[in-house]
């Protein structure tokens, strides 16, 4: 074997597993080394992935070429989506995957891959000379020359695990830290931090009561999480809910004193939207109950995954507290809570390519870069991956617009704003969000990885078709009137006001009452339209309904977004000497040095940077 | 949770399960404490379950009610019967199966079974009170109390891994070693030893000159490994066959010098026959070529594990040889082959019931007792399993003698004599091989399972039905007469000589030419009452078969074998003072105080004890 490859991926996660895909099929000769082949893609934690803000982000990722859609579609169990009830930039797809079929679905995919080979081995030393990335150094002594490097080692940079008071080395549970890594790149003045995160009990379903819980049924429609996808085929199945209580409360505060989380055993900062059980109850005292969620984590599996009770209390507070929920009166489990502390390196030591700044052609990617999530992960890992590629063979830098993808507001909110906790994606975060669908994250990205060559003519030409489709849609209701005295009668059964005269269909369409598919049959040229829609047909329907209800917000969106991006385009890097510049404040000068920011846009955006901070620099620009 | 169990077995290996799963299923209420939920029933080196003497033992486990035998038939990707081309005692089921779905195959089995408990952590300390088992610690410092223990650990004890000079500590590859139990355990006087074993590389199909190696193809009739399978359903796929060369031999003689094997790194002793491929070019200098396997590890991946190949040479070394095989000229590995050597425990300190002599209650089952095989450690497995149940609830020790099960023959051997190096079963191993078919496990060992309680009535009626149906046909076949006039043609056709007056049909049955479904046709009555057959018809018709034409030899060694009960049933176990035995000799005295055997049978089977010790003892026993 020869071990020199364009890119070296170290860690087979999310962010791994979508970095080294992304690279390969782009052409660049890459390995992938993992601690486990048998653990490549596993899903630490909750066994679903997806939900608010994180859906679209899946979405982004496979429109982008990406597979950790097709992965989940191939592997649900239970697919829901979510906030329906809002509008459709709130829409986020979620599933529950087999957790173990979700590691073969992976292996199966990056194990055809052409330019793909994966190797089973510890990363423990990273070659750096002249500033540059060399390769690495494995713990069995293999030393692998590269171009690129991207570290996706997730939590298992000196990982060390947490229940009470009692502590263990290693990097998820059952499997050994790696050490050595962390150090070996801070020698090269990148900086490194700790943070924490932690996992509930996996229950023995056999002994839960079902009969005391509430249900939660998925939904079986036409939404997946690939475009691209086929039907999912496994068993569809049920999740359940249950309510904590005073009994249990009052239980787990006896347990406060051992905390490693409030004893000081535990220093570093934990995801603030995923508290552990031992936190919300101190946050909130006043609550007397929190919801939980047990969720199946396999087609053939008792094992039961209790999303809400994360926790690193002493076990027996954990079991002894649970058992005072009627449902788990009875409760056996496969494992306890615990949390986990483990090595991330500082994100504003970053480009938006997620390349180092100090070290040429060294990425970081996913848990090392002070996120949370799957999808955090995965979204970081495709861009690492396709930047780490074009760094070996040329082109420009691939980055995604705030108002272009979720992953672009999420990288750019890393390497300007840094991280001080575990950083999760919401819609909030977003300032574009109407336009951050998921409905339309194949419009917006998959035509950029068609020029980059990580989406192939079939895809590309999918999505033309479907592009075609709407338009047409968009454009009969645009040119299409309706007479009044036509339509009146089937606008009274719809429950909406009747026409006093004609009018454009689209303005009915815009109505809440109306949707296409319940107005169609009213207008039979209108279904005789729809009805030629030979492919993704729902899909191409939604799209269009939403194009066309909601013209009014995205368009104001857009008109925003293009403003802004005439400071995104004033590029300011490398012209200022913020040192010595005593017209900033010293706090924005300060991290403004930190930063060094690509643009005048990423500059407004610093933490500490004020608007007459960016007159000052205006001003010099001779703007 | 109530951490109090009967029995408490640990680790989840082919042992661990076998063990957890009879006792759980004989009532009582069981633990299995593994140090990873999803390496359970791991196969950590051939993805292949039976062989020669091996397939034989996953038929008496499945006959005695245990599950390795339908994990094998649910996950198999290619089923062979070895050796037909000789007599049915040698006749061997050998499967390769999918590694991944044999784990999840194993997880959803025992999740399923009521009184089994599954806990994910790493058994440290082992409690001992006044000579006797009363629980475990584990690293999470949770205690654990039950009333007996089944030690199952594989090669985790104190494993340590080694490639070349190199080595790490590691239960096997990816996963962490355990420690501090060796040391709980030595602490009561029991002794440990070290020993070693191998696997070779893992190759990526990819890179496979498949067109250069010869296709080795998979059988799809009747056979099983279980006698309650349902037909196989995944995709059954080819192995492949290739020869090393002398070019190769030549590369591998560079690394001598630098192989743990032979520089004094690794001092225990490795299988004998399994050996590493260094081991082949040192022992057999003078072969031009040794045979190589390669064989498919799943459905869906492209890992093939190289059968022959195990090595523990510089990875380099192991690389550079194997591209001198032209099938292998470009390739690509997923991780080197390497060795590990790991703690066992003499097993000479055990009882035939898998107990330890030294700690009541503390049983020994699969590689820690210097055994080596998923079979023989799933074999051990269900009888330690059985008898830690008994101890706890009462009852016979359950026992198999030598003329009944090849799981008799391995534990009568292992505590009888002891080993000193890895121990595996071969048909040689059994002076009553033709007595140990692995056609008639079944109505070998089900009705004594069925007595004990592990098998349930719907298995056992099946065993009499089938039973009622063997002994109809050949009831048939004795009684039958055929006339010479109307069956010559017919032995004409067949290839043997006509008759020259009539016979039984018993007697043509046995000529070698003719096989009960060739003469069916010729007889109708004979055809009828195979017709009659309803259910297993193939096995039924096998079974009589075989019944019929080696009735000589089967007939001639359970003559022999009742001779030898005899022996067996000369119990002196606490008769004798040996040390003060001045009659018997110096060797014989240490070895009948070391291994204080139960029958006389047992001690004239140990090392060391010659027929004229055995006499001495016949003659103080007054006989």
């Amino acid at each position: 074997m020869d071990f020199k490859y364009d890119v070296i991926v170290i860690g087979a996660g999310h962010a791994g597993c979508e970095a080294a895909a992304a690279a390969a099929n782009l052409g660049s000769k890459t390995c992938l080394i993992t601690m486990d082949m048998n653990k490549i893609g596993q899903m630490s934690c909750n066994p679903a992935v997806g939900g608010i803000a994180k859906g679209q982000i899946v979405r982004e990722i496979d429109a982008l070429g990406g597979y950790m859609g097709l992965v989940t579609d191939k592997t649900a169990i239970q697919f829901r989506m979510l906030n329906r009830s809002k509008g459709p930039a709130m829409w986020s797809p979620r599933a529950q995957c087999d957790r173990g079929k979700f590691i073969w679905a992976w292996r199966e995919i990056l194990e055809n891959l052409p330019n793909l080979h994966i190797w089973q081995d510890t990363v423990e030393e990273l070659l750096v000379e002249n500033g540059e990335v060399t390769g690495v150094v494995t713990c069995w002594g293999v030393t692998f020359h590269a171009k690129c490097v991207v570290l996706t080692a997730g939590t298992f940079l000196n990982g060390l695990m947490h229940i009470g008071h009692k502590m263990l080395a290693g990097g998820r549970c059952a499997e050994p830290a790696s050490y050595h890594l962390t150090e070996s790149i801070t020698r090269h003045g990148i900086t490194a931090g700790r943070m924490k995160t932690g996992t509930p009990v996996r229950i023995d379903g056999k002994s839960v009561h079902f009969d005391l819980m509430d249900t939660q049924d998925g939904e079986n429609d036409f939404h997946r999480f690939s475009f691209i996808s086929e039907p999912r085929h496994l068993k569809q199945l049920q999740c359940w809910t249950c309510f904590t209580n005073e009994e249990v409360h009052d239980t787990l505060r006896k347990g406060l004193a051992d905390s490693p989380l409030f004893n000081g055993q535990i220093q570093s900062i934990g995801p603030r939207y995923c508290p552990s059980i031992e936190t919300k109850i101190v946050t909130f005292p006043d609550k007397p109950q929190h919801q939980l969620f047990l969720e199946p984590e396999g087609e053939t599996t008792q094992e039961l995954y209790l999303n809400g009770f994360s926790s690193s209390l002493p076990m027996d507070i954990q079991l002894e507290a649970l058992k005072k929920i009627p449902c788990f009166k009875d409760l056996v489990v496969y494992r306890p809570g615990y949390a986990i502390e483990y090595d991330y390196f500082d994100p504003t030591q970053l480009k938006h390519t997620l390349e180092s700044k100090m070290v040429k052609n060294l990425f970081f990617a996913g848990q090392v870069n002070g996120t949370t999530g799957y999808e955090e992960a995965g979204g970081q890992g495709i861009i690492a991956g396709i930047n780490a590629h074009l760094n070996c063979h040329g082109g420009e830098p691939f980055v995604l617009g705030r108002d272009e993808a979720y992953i672009g507001v999420l990288i750019d909110d890393l390497v300007t704003k840094g991280v001080d906790e575990p950083y999760r994606m919401f819609t909030s975060r977003a300032e574009y969000r109407i336009l951050l669908r998921q409905d339309d994250a194949d419009m917006r990205l998959t035509e950029r990885a068609y020029q980059l060559g990580l989406v192939k003519a079939d895809r590309y030409e999918i999505l033309q078709k479907k592009r075609a489709e709407i338009d047409r849609i968009v454009n009969f209701v645009s040119t299409f009137s309706v007479k009044a005295d036509k339509i009146n009668d089937a606008l009274e059964k719809l429950g909406t006001a009747p026409l006093t005269h004609g009018c454009k269909l689209v303005d009915l369409i815009s109505r809440p009452q109306i949707t296409i598919e319940n107005i169609a049959p009213y207008i039979p040229a209108f279904q005789a339209a729809l009805d030629k829609i030979e492919d993704r047909k729902e899909e191409v329907i939604e799209a269009a309904e939403i194009r066309i209800k909601y013209k009014g917000y995205i368009d104001r969106e857009r008109t925003i977004a293009d403003k802004i991006h005439r400071l995104e385009s004033i590029r300011i890097k490398g012209k200022f000497d913020y040192a010595n510049l005593q017209s900033l404040s010293t706090e924005a000068r300060q991290k403004l040095v930190k930063i060094d920011p690509e643009t005048l846009a990423q500059a407004s955006r610093i933490p500490g940077v004020s608007p007459s901070d960016i007159n000052v620099l205006l001003v010099l620009l001779g703007r």
